[in-house]
């Protein structure tokens, strides 16, 4: 019944996510403010239509958060759904095959900037519990908080959280922002790393200078900058911060081996990503140095004269964005304090340099012996056919370890996703197959999770 | 006579200049060729209104070189006027305190880009002719060559000179493109520095990757930039490329010592660049590093996210412009040839780099004993009341060298200008004093060269 109402309802499910990706729901830019409201305004109108209750925009101070439930009995377990319906920046746009908020499907796949991420996967949700409702057979209470800040560090969650703990109540958070490792691999994200993002300016003289009349004899901002950033890099790539690894979490040898046995092949790894040799951490291998590794990658750099030409100058300027990933028992507080005394220490008397943190997210490892985990294994293996693999990503959902300390919940990562579906690049995609598929299994975990709770 | 006819006609000269400062002659940027080529219009319109015979646009595969001349007498010394009416690129715009091609007078300095590097130094050759013609005292043959590509370096002048060389018969080169100690230090440029100029790309992955899913896992090639750029200077800032180093000229203790003669503050060298510390190669002294020292910096880099908020991305690509200044002996085919091989070679196998040459400059260091050279010292004695100092050069004018090997005719290199002018940074600007002075100073030198040539 369930499904004939999915099968009956398809191209419009289809239809309705592209109308939404349509809106540039940037939160990254302020020009694009309008749009962003204006995506929240369209997932509202939807949860309304769905048959949620107590549908609103709940104000904050940047972009308002969705809210809306359907209590149906109070002693039902109560889920609640986490989503975001924010995207990331489409630039760089010359590199789209087609134009990143002009939604197109091509051989199954839906592609746009936030088709996966997570517009996609936010509104399986929406349309899962449509169905639930239409056919009667939604088994647990439902409240969906669906965020506008998530790409830039949801700043303003953990003040709505505290703000609404009792709104809040409930028993699991229910998130699809993950991927899984394949369509005939499921698996559900048991790990996830945190963040902690900076933005660091380096001056040298006042005002650019021409580099023949002072070339030599004072600091250009580029090189030292240039320098320092190479400098937190040893020849194993370990990240040269001062205490930096002080915290992390060492998996045994045990569990080490466990994560080896998850399908990988690095000849197919290499090949799709056109790279001769991968890179990384000296001792571990490309599956752990992107998982249970921290990192410290320059996600933008920037200084003197970029345009067309030369130009001889030599900047007063120079600055960088970087950001570091965390895992388990490093937070992101003591880990930006870290990189900002040390960049500070580093820094030559010849330059004044600036450390602005941008925002940072906890690291978490959610357990898999949980009610929750456990419902949600059984729903992928009754709708894929196979039981589905733990993993722990490289990514991260800073607000999960915020729901564990403010709200005392676990959540359980239920992703549709593809490693290749490009999130955060041109061509960013998803599968209409795998939106479909979580519209047919997030109805299953409510069951079982309402079953196992009994 | 000649003063008379400068101090009735200085409102004019200066207001001629500001009209040719409001044309934005930037070579470097194709969009503003209708303005460059506006620019050698106007000079052409003043080289005929000076008095000056033959003149026209000689057409080249860039922009034309203004040329124009006036034979008074074949007995007498010919002088060939070079100066270029292109300018330097104006931006970052906003570190402007008023618009670059809108000239403004402050103080009594002409505040716009170019107003010294080269549109106002090489107009006070145009009016000094205009004043000589005028008052029957040109003392010389003269002839002017001013070109439109010398801040995209000269590409096209080397063809030209070889295709006019009859044309370009004469005894001496005469530049305006330098600067001077100070209003009460005059000194004449008797060394200048090559440049090698590169822009180097370096490639990771095939598109931009999400750094949660891929950091730490793959090379990032913003990361790998800075560590290759990095290398390249040691603890003590000596330049690492193998044989950097083999063909530069070391100076004698001699030499040094009569350098260290010029008046030099570095306190207040450090004031004014709002410095804490200078910083270059160890042994050397400041005005030694900008001058007779080769360099190697960054004068532009870029890759990844670099617009408003975090975006957390590991690019696909990232960029940097880097130029070598170069000393004499030393060639920017054998320093271009030996950086490239170099960053080629410590590329590790996780990256692709390709280096492009831009443009190049030899290195020149220009007699004080000739004629021309005493004839420049006389005329400022005259006008400055002390006799002029010889000083090296940091900055590099390429073509100075290509005169002395196509024409075999050495360069006098009469600056106006000020360290402090600004050139090729926001609020570029040329003292009044300065240009009236050199439009003085001029006729001076056409009158000394003639009686010393005899």
């Amino acid at each position: 019944m369930i499904n004939q109402y999915i099968n009956e309802n398809k191209d419009r499910f289809v239809n309705e996510l592209l109308d939404m990706l349509r809106i540039p729901s940037v939160s990254a830019d302020p020009k694009f403010k309008k749009d962003v409201l204006g995506t929240a305004e369209f997932v509202k109108q939807r949860l309304i239509d769905a048959g949620a209750d107590n549908v609103e925009l709940v104000e904050t101070a940047g972009y308002p958060v969705v809210y809306g439930e359907k209590m149906v009995d109070p002693s039902l377990p109560t889920v609640i759904v986490y989503g975001h319906y924010d995207v990331q920046p489409a630039d760089p746009y010359e590199l789209w095959n087609s134009p990143p908020f002009e939604p197109v499907i091509k051989d199954g796949k839906i592609y746009a900037r936030g088709a996966c991420d997570d517009k996609g996967q936010m509104y399986m949700h929406v349309k899962a519990f449509e169905t639930m409702m239409r056919t009667g057979t939604l088994a647990c209470n439902v409240k969906f908080m669906i965020e506008g800040e998530e790409e830039v560090g949801s700043a303003n969650l953990a003040t709505f959280v505290k703000e609404n703990k009792d709104r809040l109540k409930g028993d699991v958070i229910l998130i699809s922002d993950t991927g899984m490792l394949g369509n005939d691999t499921p698996s559900i994200t048991t790990g996830l790393r945190g963040m902690s993002y900076v933005e660091v300016e380096v001056t040298g003289p006042n005002r650019d200078l021409h580099s023949g009349l002072y070339g030599g004899a004072v600091a250009n901002p580029i090189n030292i900058l240039c320098q320092m950033i190479a400098s937190m890099h040893d020849e194993n790539n370990h990240i040269t911060i001062p205490g930096f690894y002080d915290n992390v979490d060492e998996l045994s040898q045990e569990e080490r081996a466990e994560m080896a046995r998850a399908p990988f092949d690095l000849e197919k790894y290499k090949k799709a990503l056109d790279l001769k040799d991968v890179h990384g951490e000296s001792g571990y291998v490309t599956m752990e140095r992107n998982s249970i590794r921290p990192t410290l990658d320059v996600n933008g750099i920037w200084g003197g004269y970029t345009g067309e030409g030369a130009k001889t100058v030599i900047p007063s300027k120079a600055f960088a964005k970087i950001s570091m990933r965390l895992v388990p028992h490093q937070t992101s507080e003591e880990i930006t304090k870290k990189f900002k005394k040390h960049f500070e220490s580093i820094a030559p008397a010849s330059v004044r340099v600036v450390v602005r943190p941008h925002h940072g997210g906890e690291p978490v490892v959610t357990p898999t012996d949980s009610v929750a985990y456990q419902a949600a294994s059984k729903a992928y293996e009754e709708t894929f056919g196979v039981k589905p693999i733990p993993v722990r990503s490289g990514g991260s959902i800073p607000i999960v370890s915020m729901f564990k300390s403010e709200l005392g919940l676990d959540s359980v990562l239920m992703g549709f996703g593809l490693d290749t579906d490009a999130i955060h690049s041109p061509n960013e995609h998803f599968g209409v197959f795998n939106y479909m598929k979580g519209i047919e299994t997030i109805p299953l975990f409510y069951k079982h999770f309402a079953e196992m709770s009994k």
